[in-house]
């Protein structure tokens, strides 16, 4: 879950626009998946390297090529020759570090954001990027390669002929692929709010040392999960707003649509966040009252035996001479003393209103 | 009063625009209330469904449609298709876990908010998504079926023909509406601000860990109600500075009255969660000052009896070579003794402001 | 000093200019003063109800009506008939609970704030709502008839017939009226500041739980200020700026005095606020302190005098063979032991820094 | 230290533009420094009343006139007279709580600013309010007339021929004053950092209450510095920015340069508030830490000695029938059990690492 | 580490523009490095001092000139002569406490900024000013002369005849040289992200007041780090955006993602620092769990043998008729009752879930 940079450094000192992968090695080979689309007509083809420029079909054929792994620098390199990329986006895409952002340059828009899953077995966060470059009938998309396709529902959409995303341009696919995206966005989080609910249960029940830890990792995640979607929030906007002409009016209310959902994402991350605060506050203020009636019970144990302990001590002298040893009746008596200042110390406690 | 959205997850890798219904499913069946109006003529009527387009009256009458319930999504399909409602629009009216908004499609504008309702029994705050399109001369309100109709109001109100309301156009009637639901909130705020009080008197009365989970709870409900209203403020003054040719000029000084509500309602909420995070305050310097109670009487207690019990302990000894005990007044020398060193451990204890 | 809204739910469902009194009904009946003034003359009349239009006199003869007390619903409507206002400014007159603001409506600007008084008995803060409605040769203003008029020294410079109020038109009236309720802000600031003396004192010498509620009584008192003030930074920033023809360009410069008036009420409200938290924080760390000693007492007593009793229990056993107490020295031996015990002991407490 | 304004209150109900004296009055009489210079020569006077106008020297020759003490308001009036200052700059020179501002007034610019120095002995920080007004050809500057003069750097610069002042209108004047007290800040905020320092250095060797006080003393003299030099991050900016003919472009980047310098002021105030805050927080926690400590050794204590005091008690008792009593090893039996006891509790306690 | 100027108030009443040297003198002598490069050709030498003015080449050579250590100031006024440098930037040079910065004089840009370097062995911050002077054909950097040199790389990269850098002008040299700079926080960043580790694993293994204060000094140094990068940000947008003619359009992409790197830096920092709050409060409330562990060993020892050591108290008792003492079995039913008693406790304390 650490989106704290270790490998950022070894490029210091290179030139800009030297292409290095930086992040953790993903597993699994590239894989790369070409689909060429209009409204009458759909190709889908797999490669697993990219040796020559596919030759793009002339619109409106919308070309997508999907790039799962970023293992091979030489696909890249390929991609930035072909399509005409500028270094600086081919690093971007590399450096697996990138804070959600969208750049156009003109002849093309590049897209950076965070794709974010939650591993039920560890508990962690698993956050992937993803990068789009979209061109006027071209979209090409990189993931880094881990388990599990979000972009699967997508591309069985687009099988269906009477899609409103085969009528329409690479924009409208990109949407799809945002839109795809922050929906998951909402999976991981009512995931989150499920363990959040028993967490509040445990709180209840049986509060623990690993209750508050578990606490403190859940707002470490919350903290993660926001730095991943605020920034997504200008993107939507940068994009809707934009004068791009790759960006089609009719995408706006889509986009639109689009930006109410991440604010929705950070809404629920806050109430989320909101919970976890109050859930911090009540176990602290829990561990005190605990702490409170502790107290309690020793001072009343000590309040009670103290004296009781000092007037059967004060018996147990051995002096020569002391009359009330003597007497008849002098241990009835004591024990009557004992009773009645055991009995006065528990009305002093109860009237302090300790039990 | 969850806030934490549960089934948007189901939407994943749908189209946008495809219809369903999300949010807690609300019992009871759809109800649908047409009212044409105009300066002269009202009429009434009521269906349980909607099965062909409703022929809308030329200008100046004015038609209302309050659906009551988002079950039968086929009313809200037909509706569309009639009105020529965007796809997109019919899918946010559906789902209830929106964010208070205003969007202007230049043909009619999308207005959704919240109502609250706080329950008198279980004291949770429930809320109902109210949905309004507004065009030339139609109105079309979405509830999703509690029970309560917060609206009533304003149709008794419609009836009156002298009634300001009958001579306007529907920009008119949705600020009818939004001042009955503002209104509302100053309702739920005074109930919650009677609760405030009580917890206040709980607090100096007899706080206990109870007290502690009434304010926490009741400020996540200030943080519930918060998210319902802030947007509301923008949605307002959006509106108010609208340049849709749907809201009259008139409207305008009506809708910055409106407006001035809403503050009003921020403003309190503002002031109850200060008050509350001061009940917190209280509560927590309370509990210490009870530990430093509890603490001061357990050490007057020890301090007091433990060099009683030493010395009592000392003449307990069996020391066959103890002269003191065989003096003729060692006993009462002993009581004057341990009278002394009471005596000036009290003295000691008042002298550092315990007693 | 509650500004949490107790009545507007009342309105609730009522139609918007509906005139009605919100607030708490303040005792005393209605009161009308009516000064007519120019550069040569000045008259002054007294009216305790306005049954019809006053006649205007042509500019530049200046109208001020005050009507002191809002219990006459039908005063308001007379004026608002006569002076042709609008049925939403005379609803916000009776709402006693109005946030400071300025509007202008072209014929005539309607300005609302607080006036705020300290009871010096009770020691509350008591705030009345002040309206001001000024046109082109009139000024209209409205406060809730509470004892004590501020407006006074106002009346008094006007009869000074040198007086440069008696040159210029109502926006000076205005601005004379304004800056005389801030001028009092400063008045009740200094009497809290004094009482912020006050508690600090009690924090040095002896503090108590009634000094906590003492410091927290005042820290609402200074938000309740604040949510007074704020607003009005912005009122008079406003009418500054203001394009309004009923605003002379020459009482900018004093306009802008008052701003800078109403900044370091602000200023003033935030070092008292600032001094609060830090007595507060005071409070607690030395709770906190106290809480140190005391059991650093108890902890010195028991130290010491818990390895002393066990010392005298053990020489108390009843064993048949116990050498020592047979032996001659063993008592002065026990003797001997214990002060080194407890010598040993007050060493250490005395390492660790204890005593 | 004080900057709650304990006098402004006196003017209530004053006409605006009355002169009086607001703040403490500081003791001394007026001062009255004349000095006119241009490239070529320089007089310099000292009046110690301003009786009649002095007469202005046409341009390029710049008059310097410098007031210190104001408890002469007849110096005052007459100065306003002379040169023409409105009434409101007049009572503000006199109101020696302002908050540090600019104001153009076309035919003058009126800029006033305070002067802090840090009284060695009580340790107490001093302001003086200095109020600068700079016209076409003159700078008249009115300081309160505390001890010590920030100005003399500058006159003795000012006798310097060669110097870039003597070549410059008022506004390079005007620069030269506030830098000379910009610097002056630094000087304040090296004392106090010295001290910070001191009490860090008290912090880890022997915190006490007066450590605390100590730094809750210098939070209190960040807040009232802040509040001195944040408004003056204002008032150069918009000196700078300002389109005044008495600013020539020249100086812009000289007040650039004094602007950075006054942001410099602030991050460093930042920095040794942040540096309290940690300062404050460690003391927090190392109170708790020794009450940790404390709480410790009286565990240990108890733990240890109560179950021994219990088996030496139990022996104690005086039952006819004990068989223990009576054996011959009774005794050194006891002592190995209490051993046992003893040893087994310190393991107890050492493997919960409190020793 | 400090940021705490120490040296400024030397210069108090200095004319502006006075050259001196502010800040720590750093050991060893002035070194001035010149390269002169275009396409084809680079020469590099290295100068002692700086005699006589460089000739500078006419363009497109550029002539990179970087001094390190600002010891010499006549190295600096030369420099200003030369190149026509203004006396205030010259001071900034030598003021090594400038906040970062950037300034257009037209002729020149200036740009100030903050290298970092974290001391392996002292575990501290150290800060060196480096400034940059940018003119058409001209970059001149100077360098306080801390040892290590971060330029190195660019030198090496400036050798390689097809570098991008030695086709392009002065300001893409500028770039490479912040380039190099920001990445070497990313080298500091990943240093303090593998101590706040190490912390972490403390905090879990065995938590000290060392731990604890290691947490602050580490939020110092994120402090620290904020203040030289935040400013940073400003700087780099504000270059891209500049409209001088002495950045190329061209570089405005590399500019674009030096600012990318920026924003990534703080975000890390804002990553570490959150990081360290939840240490600090896991920490504070680890702390407070273990004085609740210790309380409650003591509340249980106590509760348990209290009222045992009553009972053996009370047959310790000397009276001469008590007929317990004789009884045959008296001695095995005290035990019985010592052992119900001690029992009854342990289930108490059980059912209070201590233990």
């Amino acid at each position: 879950m650490s989106s704290l940079n270790r490998q950022r450094s070894k490029k210091t000192g290179l030139a800009p626009g030297t292409l290095m992968h930086i992040g953790r090695q993903k597993p699994g080979s590239t894989r790369i998946d070409v689909v060429e689309y209009d409204a009458s007509r759909l190709e889908d083809r797999r490669f697993d390297s990219l040796t020559e420029c596919l030759v793009r079909k002339p619109s409106p054929v919308v070309t997508w090529i999907n790039v799962d792994g970023l293992s091979q620098v030489e696909v890249l390199q390929q991609f930035g020759s072909c399509y005409g990329i500028h270094p600086l986006v081919l690093e971007d895409i590399l450096a697996t570090d990138q804070r959600p952002k969208a750049q156009d340059f003109g002849e093309y828009l590049y897209v950076v954001l965070k794709m974010i899953a939650l591993d039920d077995k560890t508990r962690e966060l698993k956050s992937e990027q993803v990068s789009i470059v979209i061109g006027g009938n071209y979209l090409v998309s990189f993931q880094e390669g881990l388990e599990g396709d979000l972009f699967e529902p997508v591309r069985v959409h687009l099988k269906n002929e009477k899609a409103r995303l085969r009528l329409m341009g690479p924009d409208f696919l990109l949407h799809a692929l945002l839109d795809v995206i922050v929906d998951n966005y909402f999976l991981v989080l009512e995931k989150l709010a499920e363990r959040a609910e028993d967490i509040e249960d445990q709180l209840i029940d049986n509060p623990t040392t690993a209750t508050l830890n578990e606490i403190y990792r859940m707002r470490r995640q919350m903290f993660f999960l926001h730095k991943a979607v605020w920034p997504l929030r200008e993107v939507v906007s940068g994009l809707q707003r934009s004068d791009s002409q790759l960006i089609h009016p009719a995408s706006g209310i889509y986009l639109k649509d689009l930006y109410d959902h991440t604010v929705q994402v950070l809404d629920t991350l806050e109430t989320l966040r909101d919970m976890l605060t109050g859930m911090l506050d009540i176990y602290l203020s829990s561990a005190s009252n605990r702490l409170n009636e502790v107290m309690k019970v020793l001072t009343i144990i000590a309040t009670i035996f103290m004296p009781l302990s000092f007037v059967v001590g004060l018996y147990g002298m051995n002096f020569r001479y002391m009359p009330e040893l003597q007497w008849r009746f002098g241990y009835p008596a004591v024990l009557l003393l004992l009773a009645a200042i055991g009995g006065g110390m528990l009305l002093y406690i109860r009237r302090k209103r300790w039990i």
